[in-house]
C-alpha cells in the first residue's frame, strides 16, 4: 500500500472561497451578517475530489492521501480569532467530507485556527474535535502565522505546549505547514514554504524541545526545505554550537516528506536522511502542477523518483508505507481495523 | 590558479571588534565621542591571516581568495546611515589592507553601508571608492538589510536600481549575503542565510532585472541556498508562472558559489547547475569549522568535494577559477597583468 502523506484540498468547491470572502467582506465591514457556512453537496465534493486528486492517485498508483485543508489558504494572517475558529472549522469539516465519501482514499488532518501570539486554546480544542469527532489523524501547524513576518517565538518555545500537550495526549504529529506569504520580499510557493522548513529545522536543532516531548512528532514538508542539501552545514553548525547528536536530538520526532520535484533532489534525500525518516509525499494538486519538459511526466509524480531511487524493496516499503504507519499511529489503527 | 570566490576577515584583530563597541556605545549615548578608526598595525593583520585563512589556504591548496568584512558583523539593521558609512569605511579599509599585505592571495569585496529602505547613495559612494581607490572586484549586496525581518522590497524592485547602475558602470558583481539574524525565529548561519539565498533567487524569478541590466551579475552564496536541490519545484513554479525559461531569464547573470559542505550535496549542485554557473567558495573561515567525524576532514575543504565529483578537467578549470574570472573581470585584469 502506498500512503501520501502530503495532500490539499486545494480544488475545494467555489462555495468554500465564497464564504471565505463573505468572512474577510465582514471584517472590513462589521455591520455585515456572520456569513452561513458554505452549502456544499457531496456531489459537489465528488465532483472536485474524482476528477483530479483521485484520478492522478489511480494513474500514479498510490492508495490513500493524509488529506489537509488548502495550505495558503490557511491565512492564519488574518488577525481576528473568531474568523480563525469558524474558518478552520468550515475547512476541516469539508475535509472530514472527503475523507467520509472516500474513506478508503483519504485520512484527514486539520488546519488549525491560529492567530500570531494569540493563546493556542481555540487550536487545542480544533485539534481535539478533529480527531475525536471527525476520525482525523494529525494537524497542519504553522510555525509563522503572521505569513512571512516571523513574528512568533519559535517551536521550542512553551508558547506552544499547550498544543504539544495535547498533540502528545491525541498521538497525532504535526506537519510543519505555512501558509500564504504577505511579505512582498517572499514568495509563498518558492521562497516561503522552503525558507519555514528551514527554519523550523534549525530552531528544533537549538532546542531540547524532545527532551521535554519524547513522542511529540514533526513532519518536514517539501524534503525538508534547505536542510538535506546542506546536511554537512547543519551537522558543523550542530558541533560549533555544542548540540547533542542529530540523531538522538531530533531524528527520532522529525520526519521529511518526499515533496522534491526531480530525480536528483529525491536521490540526495534518500542518500542523506535514514530512510526510517522520510515519507513519501507529493502535495499533489499543489503547488507545481506542469509537466516536466525534459522527463515528459508531471513534476510531482514524486513516486517515479522514489521508484528509480536505489532503495531496497523493504526500505521502499518503509517510505511508501510503513513511516507513515509508525507516525501517524490513529491512521494505521484504521488500516488494520480494515485488514491493511 | 584556484580562486575561493567567497572569503571573510572573520579573524580580524581586536581593536575592530573594539571600534564596533565604541560606535554602538555612542548611539546608546550620544554624549560620548565619535571613535577614533581602530589602530591596527600590518603585523597584527599579518598575525590574524597567516596563521588562519592563509595556512588553511595552502594547506588545501587554494590560490587566491575574494575576500570580504564579516557577513555576520555586517550589522546593517543599526539603522543610523552615519554610523553605517563609517562602520563599512572601516571594514572595508581593513580588507584593502589584507590584499596590499598579500596581493598574490587575496582580492577585496566590500561590504556596504546600507540601512533598511533608506537610499543607497552611500552604498554607492563607498562601492565606487573601494573599487577605484582600493582595486576591489566587488561588493556584498544584503536583500535585507533589517536583519530577518525582510522589509526591503525585492531585489528587482527600482528602490536597487542606482545600486546596480554603479555595479554595471564598475562591471563588478555582487554577492547576495545577508548579516546577522535579529530574529529569534530565523538562526543566523542556520536559517537566515540559506533563506536569504532561495529569496532572492525566487525574487529575481518573479521579474526581469537582467532584461534591464544584462551585464549585472550575482553570486549567490551557500550553493544557492535550497534552490538546486529544489530545481524541479523552482522549474514547476517558473512554468505555473509563466516565467521565460530559467536560462535565458537568470542564468545569464547568477552564480552559485560550492559553500554546500558534504560530497552528496556538491554532486546535486554541479549536477543540477549548469557548471559554467558554479563557482568554487568554502565560506572559509566562516559558519562551519568543525571536521566531520565521518570523513575526518574540515567540513568546509569544498575543494575535496569538487575534486571528487565527476568533472572533466576542462570543467574543474571552470569551477576552480575560469567562471571567477569571468564573473570578477577586474579580477581577471589584475591576473592577466601579472600574467596568470
Amino acid at each position: 500500500m502506498i500512503i501520501d502523506c502530503h495532500g490539499h484540498y486545494t480544488t475545494a468547491p467555489p462555495a468554500l472561497q465564497a464564504y471565505r470572502d463573505a468572512q474577510l467582506a465582514r471584517l472590513a465591514d462589521p455591520a455585515r451578517p456572520v456569513p452561513a457556512d458554505p452549502a456544499i453537496s457531496d456531489d459537489e465534493i465528488r465532483q472536485t475530489i474524482e476528477p483530479n486528486q483521485l484520478r492522478i492517485a489511480r494513474e500514479r498508483g498510490t492508495d490513500l492521501t493524509i488529506f489537509s485543508p488548502r495550505a495558503s489558504h490557511m491565512g492564519h494572517h488574518i488577525a481576528d480569532p473568531a474568523t480563525a475558529v469558524a474558518w478552520a472549522r468550515v475547512c476541516n469539516d469539508l475535509v472530514g467530507r472527503v475523507t467520509t465519501l472516500f474513506p478508503g482514499n483519504f485520512a484527514g488532518v486539520c488546519q488549525l485556527p491560529q492567530v500570531a501570539n494569540a493563546p493556542l486554546a481555540a487550536s487545542v480544542a480544533e485539534l481535539d474535535r478533529c480527531v475525536t469527532e471527525l476520525g482525523f489523524v494529525g494537524c497542519n501547524l504553522n510555525p509563522d502565522p503572521s505569513g512571512a513576518w516571523w513574528t512568533s517565538p519559535p517551536l521550542t518555545d512553551e508558547y506552544w505546549f499547550p498544543l504539544y500537550e495535547k498533540m502528545v495526549e491525541l498521538d497525532v504529529p504535526a506537519m510543519i505547514h505555512v501558509s500564504t506569504s504577505c511579505n512582498p520580499a517572499a514568495h509563498t510557493l518558492g521562497a516561503h514554504y522552503l525558507n519555514a522548513d528551514t527554519t523550523a529545522f534549525m530552531q528544533l536543532l537549538m532546542g531540547d524541545l524532545f527532551g521535554r516531548f519524547p513522542t511529540l512528532r514533526f513532519v518536514i514538508p517539501h524534503g525538508g526545505g534547505a536542510v538535506p542539501y546542506h546536511w554537512g552545514r547543519f551537522l558543523g553548525i550542530a558541533t560549533r554550537e555544542n548540540r547533542p547528536p542529530v540523531e538522538t536530538l531530533l531524528m527520532n520526532n522529525v520526519f521529511f516528506d518526499t515533496c522534491v520535484y526531480h530525480q536528483p533532489g529525491i536521490d540526495l534525500l534518500l542518500q542523506v536522511i535514514d530512510v526510517g525518516n522520510v515519507l513519501f509525499g507529493s502535495e499533489m494538486v499543489g503547488a507545481v502542477r506542469g509537466i516536466d519538459p525534459e522527463t515528459g511526466r508531471y513534476f510531482d509524480d514524486t513516486k517515479r523518483y522514489i521508484d528509480a531511487a536505489e532503495l531496497t524493496e523493504a526500505e521502499s516499503a518503509q517510505v511508501f508505507s510503513g513511516n507513515a504507519r509508525r507516525v501517524y499511529p490513529r491512521l494505521d489503527k484504521v488500516l488494520r481495523e480494515r485488514g491493511l
